[in-house]
């Protein structure tokens, strides 16, 4: 192992707008040495989150998490094994899910969020525990579920639908007995909405005439849930599109993650008035003691084939920033997920 | 009665931006009589009501109300009492309420919105069953209670909390042991709020440093519950001062009546997500189920003290249209209401 090398992918500019390749660079690094309290870990996979985007921005951090640092490696979340320990809670062969950084193998000292994974399911490959099993999956779950509380009947609008979050809440809303319907960005997502992932109708919002046309033909008596993954001026245009009692899920804002300025809101405010909607923000971190029994509910659904898993892998460390670049072009479909090269080592 | 004139308010103009004297016009007409299946009111007080500000746009109406016609009276909210009737439900004598025009003397057939006053307190003044015991007072209510929830001790902050509505929804949130912050336009108001009404502290966004500076010094840990009847830049300013798990009572938008063109929505959208926020728009006529029992808690408040009423009366029809412009002027203080000249004729 001391024969190894850590690959570690680099922040070398703040993106401008939508990340592309040049902003990230692929080093390779000496092992690292852990020392007293810390403990190292072998990365198994990574995971590709959009809402990481912000964090690279000069001077972002408002409490939560600070900006990240240019020429370091980038901030994300992995999943790994416990190799080495000088730390007395973390011992050698625990699997953990924690934020770390964009690289083979972590330094880390249990401080930043770090949860140990003592309740993996056997039947289930373990990157789903980064998706569907994860942060975005138990995003969508209790967004979904808590915030969109989805009847029977109604008609659930998810954004972002191909996404890693997107895409399980329309399968979820479709579970409650909802007319799922998913906004994506290419026909080809398009179908692949409706044909694998059984959604009602999918909105190829970049066709002419766009969400608002999309919107009269699949949505043509309004929008009771409205999923919002993005902001800006689709939220907007779906505010029109509201009934009454309609609840708006504030997921994120993935729109305003690329602008350099900061983007008006929507116009239609005064629809939420009209309408008597909710729109309601959450963060899926308030609902930790709701985990265990969310993961054991996912996974039943899955395992009962209620709920399928979407998911793309990509192979090396090396290839991550490109990988990341490709989810803000809407390139992928599901969760995006890098198998560390030496995860076999 | 025959000899009476019936002194009308015309839409002359529709208004660009805040409405102006001009725009209205007070003529004489003569003494309008009733068909079949109709009943003559004769008028004691007319509702002044900022909301009606939207009906006067060219094509407002989006299926709750039709834009005014020019040259017709102006639309509003009356109360008044049965004087001839062809109508099998309404009877001489009878009190009602309801949305007719701005005049002297009202026919109606019953099928706008018409509330007979069933269950009048003979001692309260009739006039507060527009105000505080009326659509204002009861949206108030109904907001501060089921949309906000305050809770002992939070900061509640309501703007245009001189208005009608405003006036009511933070002497509640006073009673609900909350402190109780309020936005104007004035020092003279602001005292007011605090003096009189018993607020714990008030803004006049005016001031150099405007809502910013007056949000640091009165609201320092932030707002848990906003009462929102303007939207625009100040609901946006306010975003950014949500504690974690605000509410947000989308009363109005003011902001948006003398627009022109749509106003963008709040830049701050996201922190309705970091702060876990809820904004919930509502219609007060949702709650007509409750209107009766909502009536008494506020009357048993005004007679303990609990609450006070806030109403400026202006005498004759033919000053309802200054009227009507000084409340977008900034100008009064609680519940514009007109005494019609012909009360005790």
């Amino acid at each position: 192992m001391s024969n190894d090398r850590n690959l570690q992918v680099l922040l070398k500019a703040r993106p401008s707008g939508a990340p592309k390749e040049s902003d990230f660079a692929c080093v390779e690094s000496p092992m690292p040495r852990i020392g007293a309290g810390q403990f190292l870990m072998r990365n198994l996979y990574l995971s590709l989150d959009a809402g990481f985007r912000q964090w690279m921005n000069e001077g972002a951090g408002d409490g939560y998490l600070q900006a990240m640092a240019l020429n370091e490696p980038v901030m994300g979340l992995v999943l790994g094994t416990v190799i080495e320990s000088r730390h007395p809670d973390y011992s050698i062969g625990e699997l953990i899910m924690g934020r770390t950084r964009w690289e083979s193998y972590s330094v880390a000292d249990g401080t930043d969020y770090m949860a140990k994974m003592a309740a993996v399911d056997p039947e289930i490959p373990l990157s789903y525990y980064l998706g569907i099993l994860g942060p975005t999956g138990l995003t969508a779950y209790f967004g979904m579920r808590d915030v969109g509380q989805p009847r029977a009947g109604e008609t659930v609008l998810v954004s972002t639908a191909a996404g890693a979050v997107g895409s399980v809440a329309a399968q979820i809303a479709k579970i409650h007995g909802c007319r799922a319907v998913g906004l994506t960005s290419t026909d080809e997502k398009c179908r692949w909405l409706v044909e694998e992932l059984g959604l009602d109708a999918a909105i190829n919002y970049r066709q002419p005439g766009g969400l608002e046309a999309g919107l009269a033909r699949h949505c043509p008596d309004g929008v009771d849930v409205y999923f919002d993954n993005v902001g800006g001026r689709t939220l907007d245009t779906v505010l029109a599109h509201l009934r009454i009692g309609a609840r708006v899920v504030m997921c994120g804002a993935l729109a305003a993650y690329n602008e350099a300025e900061p983007i008006p809101g929507p116009y239609n405010m005064f629809k939420i008035v009209t309408q008597r909607a909710t729109l309601k923000g959450f963060m899926v971190t308030d609902y930790v003691a709701e985990y265990p029994a969310a993961i054991q509910q996912l996974t039943t659904w899955l395992k009962e084939g209620r709920l399928m898993n979407a998911e793309e892998m990509v192979e090396g460390v090396e290839n991550t920033g490109a990988a990341f670049c490709r989810m803000f072009a809407g390139g992928n479909r599901g969760k995006l997920v890098v198998k560390v090269a030496t995860a076999e080592g």
